[in-house]
């Protein structure tokens, strides 16, 4: 098995089309991206702090989750200042817009969704 | 195998918290609903124009989504007034928020991602 290496660079998929709509889907579609970006909004860096959600996402949809993201260039992985052997994420300058995507998600939740509340730490667009 | 019955009514699953973003993505949050929402909005009924939509959903997948959504209280299905033995979808009223959702999603998308656009008849939502 020398020598043999596994392909490890994914070439972007195409878009599905150029529908603002299904592009925006095609980076956060899925069930668990954006609350990944909501714990990031929140304030959490953390690997073991995205775990201790209260959805309770499995740490191997989180592990992939946060590897898109990096892929997309939606965030980094940086090694933490404080302890070199752990890793914090962080949004890259790109990835800070997805504050207002998730500012507009809860807004429209907390409206319609009776029971629903925004996490602290959200900040909500101005209406 | 006489008066045996398919388990049919699946029940509602619990939320995963009560946070607006995570209950919004229990909604709406995979590759797909969305943009069949999209197409609602648009003004498509029949379950063949959803199918030449640019992203061509399959059909397979198009139909799972119709049916969650109907399941969820968001979309109905009626006979067609014209052909009976066609049917059409349509918003109900706790469905037709959607579109709001929709508009802010179009209107992150279009700002943040290159070369997309919206399509005809979304409706954008006051900035």
């Amino acid at each position: 098995m020398k020598g043999r290496r596994k392909p490890r660079k994914k070439t972007k998929p195409a878009r599905r089309s150029h529908c603002a709509v299904a592009c925006t889907l095609d980076l956060v579609g899925d069930h668990w991206t954006l609350l990944v970006v909501r714990d990031l909004v929140a304030g959490k860096q953390y690997f073991d702090e995205f775990l201790r959600s209260p959805e309770r996402i499995a740490t191997n949809v989180l592990a992939a989750r946060l590897k898109a993201l990096q892929e997309q260039g939606l965030i980094e992985k940086v090694p933490d200042l404080a302890d070199r052997r752990r890793y914090t994420y962080r949004f890259t300058e790109a990835g800070r817009h997805l504050q207002e995507l998730l500012g507009h998600i809860a807004g429209w939740g907390r409206k319609y969704l009776p029971g629903t509340r925004i996490l602290e730490g959200i900040e909500m667009p101005p209406t």
